[in-house]
């Protein structure tokens, strides 16, 4: 019941502090003799690194990691896969003047009152620089998941703009700052974020992660259900505040008969849904039609705009953020969000292999789904 | 890491089908010489209880738990506390029709998928039936956490048709048949929910749950974040497809300013929070605010009205759900609700307690929170 | 992490108190579509149950099992298995005079100090009866292994006296009152152990289990390994002081050559193993070779014989148990050997299967193991 | 349940192998605000260390540990503690000659056949040098113990020579090359060793360790006793195969009397024990008493000593080891159980707290125990 682990088949500990020597996980569980190294890995945490563009924070890092376990000539061994990746580009003096202040809306206040104690350098342990590791262990779990499994995130809306669905295009995804699958919507977002960044602002989002091509069974109700695991697991990355599968609150405002995914069968033996309300899941289990994730990041606390606080001595201040941070931390909680979705899928892939075994079609064909 | 237990210090593990014998949980962990009585969790399951209006499933159970283990002369002994229900109105036969079939939005197929057998009466391990146990554990909760902490659900939107705040009243949550803290919206949904019914159909809704007076300090990052564990929580009700903390999914159209809870002290040297966009909690820790919490619950999936189904020998059928179901299976979910968390609650004080022992406030005094 | 559950795929949660109404557990994570009934379970109870000879309790416990949950027609459903036997045959009053003294070498002055609360009718939670619900659960660990899997347990050893193993015989264990596999021993105990009740006084014993026909593979180290979980496990039964795996505290007298296991080819292309020191396990993992287990149960510290001790008050007294004991408690350990025998192997079959999926010969045949 | 992790509160997961780039460990659930830096593990690192003397590994590494997260200025923050060992004397060549043939009595085949892959180089993961990082956590574990419990290991036996109780003196433990408590048998020893060292053999050992100053209540019983708990961690050290508390085997052979823990009153209220056959330990939880656990260490099977084995292609060979290895590795093995012991110690200290909070002493003082 570690705090810093996730998972149970597939397991991430992860460890280390902004501003600390190194940040690193360890990944246990993995399968053997599946072809692993840094170069499967690498291309994920680029696409989370920051200083990519000016709509991430300035903070550069080359972010490279080292296996230090796990693998022997290239392939797992079954024993654990150790990530690290050293700190190099910390400007811990930048925090000097928030040490012992808090930043409203930050998780200052909560870890001087639990911990008595905490490192103030880049947000220490709360630092969104934690998420890199999660990265790196979606990679692995990727490679158990294999190729079939298709996850893939995006930004479906920045502070109060939406995409347009109509222009919904998988492929304009990696071609701008903002992984928006609406290249109108990301022209718009450009000047947005812009003004919101020179004046020192900050602003949330919404991110949406979809994975096709997962199997029907995964999910273990009534506790380890696949929607309750994904919810903790999306809600436990920094700055989100929301979560939901397939219409989600929509489907409060909805009738029985709206919500309802008919079946119908294919002419060669599987079956179709004719809608996915459900968004892949029910009874906390994988129907084999996409999953579909959505979570809301708020903006990022630490702005330069002069708020009302107080320090740990209880005197008021007036607070404002220098440092160097995410104008939109939700940009970069894309690929966060795809790693958690693949570390799910890859736990409960294992998880359903361990009770059912090989999959079971209970009689009942299942293709196109 | 069992599929039907959740909590790790406070630990519940939740057994029984709709229509079995009985339905039951063990709950491990409890600290030792709390007063407890079946009188102590009677008035929980009564809250719940179907049958009461006619606005739930008109199954009458008397749902009285017994407690057969765990307690000697009144007062818990630290050793596993078991309760069970009896299960006595069942009539299995109303599900003879479906046991086939697989009821579109329903978990039938998933289960038939996963695990290639089902139990079909009454939805057996999937159906809401065992969330009686969630709010008889979470009676056992709320002994642990004291008197302090209130915890209290409402049902703030039914359909698409939401509550006003400003009439919010607490008072008027056990007034009528919604657990609606606004008489007026009550009245109204009413009337909608009787056609509802009487058409067969079902509709969604949101739920609120807030504990005032929780200490701040709960919650364990980065993998047990109070609110990750109360978003899986939540999820894990059935039913239910989204979850939010303070401002949820509002917060991602939020500036960083709209959003800071500002902080000024208080004249006894406490500090004040000015704002709860947070919804009570800061780096997935407890700040002492009301931790706040909303989820949608999906309409009810057996409905009365003809959807198009297959079954399980690939046949396309057209399907109808005889039974008796609740017609807005969000009402009764308020006290499930409010059960997990008081779950999650007690499980992260004795987590915290286990770490950091008595509370220690690092310099900075804290009352009115 | 609960207090009062074992193993992780194969889960085993027990719960009640030797004079509450009824003890009780739930296995979770069983594989669906194993035929299961009570009839399964029953005859490994039967022979466990007290009051069956003079040499055990006289306790007279039909210890009949119903199981509640997670059967249907006949077949598992791969949802939680709730067994439960009720008590029958309690005699509380026998109890009244150590409910505040607190017998030397029983658990009852530990509790007392941990929980300053016990339930002292029986035991309470630190009865032997406990094991009713380890010895059921044991029984459904033997579905998921199959028949392959040969799990032996005898008595080898009663007070000072061991068993003569060129008389070993499987055959004989079901032929007398102690599970011993050596006629003559046996006999010699019999008329031992009558003096030994007769004089209200117990004596100690060592079981031996041994599981034939495991495959390799079995164990996950560093922290699972297979001994390891074996060695908890067995540690875990009342009164035992001792385990050891294979030659055991033997092989701490050898040197290198006369403890390997040396290994030659058999004709088939199958590796056959000269000898098994190791007791079927290398580095915490299965070799095929039986798995081997001893562990030590020492006196039943309930005795006639008056033993200074002290009660809640602090006040010295003489104390004589009177109630219904074991004169030898070992002897109705060797089924509660044989089940958590079964247990451990059942979780790291679902262990191994999660992880490495379908065996994988690494290119050399195994039979003959 | 990770396979690479032991303890519940306080958690320890180590990753590594023998001939990597480096082993290390996380350990989470540190409470914060305890005084921590290097210098509080290295000198237990130290002791374990190999190359200190002939009767050990000639492998030089002089096993620095650096702390990479967790502390902040010389304070531990409540936040996941990862220790590393960089390897610096690897000799991956003198493998080259076993890397496809199997070393009888070692882990070699049973990894072979699990995973279908290995790392040989130096053993790989089932090498005991991750047995370091044991030790480092072990000494964290001193720290949130404090300095009331005092841990001491001892070889009690080197092959089948045993040391003479009544010469047992703790100041001897670190006189000599053995940590044996006897001068006379440490000299003997040494003469005997010598010659198995000469002769390329190896030979087995028992350890002694004993925690002084525990407090009575700890562990939870029934799957989480101390005693199990303690069998567990100690069976999971390389190549032990023996584990027993108090008298542990020899309490097989006594009576119920012989076997009583006797109590008295001492004059300042507190209970006195009149012996310690119990090892500290009744019902799973501390009496207050020392604890003693004793295990047994199989001989080394890498020896020079030609051996019958087969190699991966099912060809019969005749086996030598050459690398550098431990003549006794019981030896080493001390240092290693004492941080084991003190691991679950702290591991339940955490425990007792989350579930009992301050110790409540239930009107029994409780002093010189």
């Amino acid at each position: 019941m570690s705090h810093n682990s996730f998972g149970h088949l597939f397991r991430v500990t992860t460890w280390g502090e902004s501003h600390g020597p190194a940040i690193g996980c360890v990944v246990d569980g993995v399968p053997p003799r599946i072809a692993l190294s840094e170069a499967d890995i690498q291309p994920f945490l680029d696409r989370r690194r920051p200083g990519q563009s000016r709509f991430t924070t300035q903070r550069r890092e080359p972010d490279t990691v080292k296996i230090l376990s796990g693998v022997y000539q290239g392939q797992t061994t079954g024993t654990p896969i150790a990530l690290m990746i050293e700190n190099t580009d910390q400007r811990s003096k930048d925090y000097a003047n928030i040490a012992d202040r808090f930043r409203p809306g930050h998780a200052d206040i909560a870890y001087h009152w639990k911990y008595g104690i905490r490192d103030p350098r880049g947000g220490g342990r709360s630092s969104a620089r934690e998420t890199a590791m999660r990265v790196a262990a979606g990679a692995i779990a990727r490679k158990i998941l294999g190729d079939d499994i298709i996850i893939r995130g995006a930004l479906v809306q920045m502070g109060p703009h939406g995409i347009d669905r109509s222009r919904f295009d998988d492929a304009e995804i990696d071609r701008n700052d903002f992984f928006c699958p609406d290249p109108l919507a990301a022209r718009l977002w450009e000047a947005e974020l812009d003004a919101i960044r020179k004046s020192g602002s900050s602003v949330g989002a919404v991110v949406e992660i979809t994975a096709s091509g997962a199997p029907p069974g995964l999910g273990a109700p009534i506790y380890a259900k696949l929607d309750a695991d994904l919810a903790g697991a999306m809600m436990s990355i920094n700055a989100v505040k929301a979560v939901e599968i397939g219409d989600g609150f929509a489907a409060a405002a909805l009738r029985g008969e709206a919500n309802a995914d008919e079946m119908r069968m294919n002419p060669d033996g599987s079956v179709r849904f004719l809608a996915n309300h459900a968004g892949g899941v029910l009874g906390g289990i994988s129907t084999g039609q996409p999953i579909v994730v959505r979570f809301a990041v708020k903006p990022t606390s630490s702005i330069l705009t002069e708020v009302a606080s107080v320090d740990a001595e209880g005197t008021e201040v007036d607070i404002q953020t220098k440092g160097r941070h995410d104008p939109c931390v939700g940009i970069r909680a894309v690929p966060v969000g795809e790693a958690m979705m693949a570390c799910v899928l890859a736990d409960h892939w294992l998880r359903h292999r361990a009770q059912c075994g090989e999959f079971v079609p209970g009689g009942l064909p299942i293709t196109q789904m």
